[in-house]
């Protein structure tokens, strides 16, 4: 899986992919979709250092032949749709391609700058065209945590250490980062009343996710096979499965997660791709409450490199902060290894009833919290439901999230041995809601 | 909203229109999307009488010239999309040229006949692209009845009667009638053993059930206010919501169903308009049990309205029953103006929170029972979770549905001084589970 793509003595001569601290060196190449500011259809880029390489504009000068003949075709699409549906082989001679084409040292070089954007110069857009977003629940600390809160006595549901729980999602409120997130109306009951309200949610979270894109996919009918997982996931994002705590608490019975999610969900504009994650790939950690994985779940050879070491962090930055200079304060980072299913395990109980997935499905982790205080992924955890209000710099409190604050993600693999890829941002800032919400 | 095309008097001169029993007359026009079994795009076309109206060869031939100019344009596409985002005018202008056309007298019969084809011509497939599917839970009795059977004393969720309840449902996996229904396997816990197995499910169910299809939908961030919400439902269908009761059971806390419905979702090919529907608009029943309506979803001239006097009927043929040539049992009658909440609700709930519904969103209504016996929309219902098996003419009997059992819907309207039409069939036939399930 590691290739040549992968050397850590490998440089772009683009600008900025050299920067101590880059996210977009020549070993990431991440995929995304933009529209240049100065207007037209989508377009496919790759980041790489402070630029972005216009795919369709590549494809069209011949600067792609060294990728297999339909991998380039669909390059010059307006989705990453098209791309995903191809596979392992074909997404791996695209990168090839594009190493070689943006390396220190290639004679393309001339051709090739032409080409690059800057970020400044163009509006990053949802890469793909997300048939069906499924969002799952997998970290057995935000479980156990979140479970704890309402029921203390018993926090962790008997499937959770069988099964990756998880649900469907709304596909068509998914934007990307910088999409402002309104906060949302909708019915609550307020604690001790016993009539719900209809108002806008006084309990507004964030929750830190990555998410999975679907490569191939399968037929209706037809399972996917653990030991075929990873040939369908084409590439990992950053997700904020933004939450309005009181809407959901009060809808969610007996159906699951509604309206409380639907209102908005943001992901980071660039999909870093499996191969670019193959050096942080490692076992599963196999906790001391892990019972015995069901046999469709199970692969040996495939769990010694199951989880991804992707560490995520959020920050908060309230107007407050911003006007006193102060900056985005770290809430939470938490390690993804730590997750008690793999991306791979969730894919093959996704398809296991024979429900197909498509290229370009979204599927989410679940919230990613860790262990230890400093790492829960949501303020539901983190303030114990409001009850442990987090002090900020400025003197502000936060139990939940305000008008005015932003809520910032990052994401990034180190690796003794291989150069460090970051994510790009996940970012959002709340809005007040409108006026009267229809009531 | 009633107008000439809904008159008692008008005929067809097209074969099958004026049959009495007959589903199709030219009161109904529902639309629908083929294949021509020669091959080829999926094309639109109205269902009048044995025929089947090609409206793409219609548009072309300039028959639609009545019609607005966007409709007809839209009546070249291969799904219902285009026309659904038009919203009611462009739909009246639609419906009123083809009633024109087809009726009795029409002068443009010799122009118009050419693009007839049988039934038997064509393919149905589903009508629209679905971008998100949503399904709710919306009748009281059903909820009444699923909850004794798991809370006997405290079958209905609190929230029941507050907001129309709801969840995301799976969109890749919806098919058109006639797809069979391959037995899913997934993980399910058998009563009184401490572990899940992983095996195909001995809990296979239907849930009777109707569907809206949404017209022009709205903006992320704007809600639709319940006055304008019939703006935005372009028609209906029949729809069974295929439920594996036992994996449901065992996955779906906290978040909801997932596996246990995603694998296979049926819906009649037919879509009968909102306009075909206006006779049929009743008051809303107002049960004792209803509270307190909240604001945002409480429109007093839209309530007089609100209800749809629809029949739904579901009926049973295994393959014994088959074998000996005995007609398909009917399970459960029942009547959809007993719903709890309306579609109109349904919608205007599902945007409060500013979530965007798109052309072509499909809006399950939940399954449809009624507080007899001889009502229960589901097997889960009717026979009390399997306690209560039915015994069916061959001396067979069944708790949940069997390896080549079919499930045949149907729907119609009737009202006196109007013509009763019907929405066409949902049916799907039980296959055996793939071999191995990856187990």
């Amino acid at each position: 899986m590691i290739n040549e793509t992968h050397a850590r003595e490998l440089t772009s001569w683009v600008p900025g992919a050299e920067s101590a601290g880059g996210e977009f060196p020549i070993q990431n190449l991440p995929l995304g979709a933009f529209i240049p500011k100065t207007g037209g259809p989508a377009r496919l880029g790759v980041a790489i250092g402070d630029r972005i390489l216009d795919l369709r504009a590549a494809s069209e000068d011949g600067l792609l032949t060294g990728a297999s003949e339909v991998a380039a075709s669909a390059c010059k699409d307006s989705t990453l749709n098209g791309l995903m549906a191809l596979g392992p082989l074909h997404w791996h001679s695209l990168r090839l391609e594009l190493s070689r084409l943006l390396r220190t040292g290639s004679d393309r070089r001339a051709n090739t700058e032409p080409h690059l954007r800057r970020h400044a110069e163009v509006d990053m857009v949802v890469p793909a065209s997300i048939g069906d977003y499924t969002d799952f629940y997998t970290s057995i600390h935000h479980a156990t945590n979140a479970g704890r809160i309402f029921r203390p006595e018993n926090p962790l549901y008997p499937n959770f250490e069988h099964l990756p729980v998880g649900y469907h999602g709304r596909a068509s409120s998914i934007v990307v980062s910088g999409h402002p997130c309104r906060r949302p109306w909708g019915q609550l009951r307020r604690g001790g009343e016993p009539a719900p309200v209809f108002a806008p949610t006084e309990k507004l979270d964030f929750e830190l996710e990555l998410a999975a894109f679907v490569g191939p996919g399968n037929r209706l009918g037809e399972p996917i096979p653990i030991g075929a997982s990873d040939q369908h996931v084409f590439g990992m994002c950053l997700l904020n499965d933004w939450s309005a705590r009181d809407i959901q608490a009060w809808e969610y019975q007996p159906l699951g997660p509604f309206l409380g999610k639907s209102f908005l969900t943001s992901i980071s504009p660039w999909v870093v791709t499996m191969e670019a994650l193959a050096p942080f790939r490692m076992p599963m950690v196999a906790g001391p409450a892990r019972v015995q994985i069901p046999g469709y779940l199970a692969d040996a050879e495939l769990a010694r490199r199951s989880a991804l070491d992707i560490e995520v962090e959020v920050a908060l930055q309230t107007a407050g902060m911003r006007r006193e200079g102060v900056r985005p304060l770290v809430l939470a980072r938490a390690g993804f290894a730590q997750q008690y299913w793999s991306i791979f395990q969730m894919l093959t109980h996704h398809a296991s009833n024979g429900c197909n997935l498509r290229p370009g499905d979204l599927l989410g982790t679940g919230t990613i919290s860790g262990r230890e205080p400093g790492e829960e992924g949501c303020l539901l955890e983190k303030t114990r439901n409001g009850a442990e209000p987090i002090e900020l710099p400025t003197g502000e409190v936060r139990r939940f999230l305000e008008d005015g604050d932003e809520v910032i993600m990052h994401a990034r693999c180190a690796r003794d041995g291989f150069v460090t890829i970051g994510f790009g941002e996940c970012r959002g800032r709340i809005e007040p809601p409108i006026a009267c919400g229809n009531s």
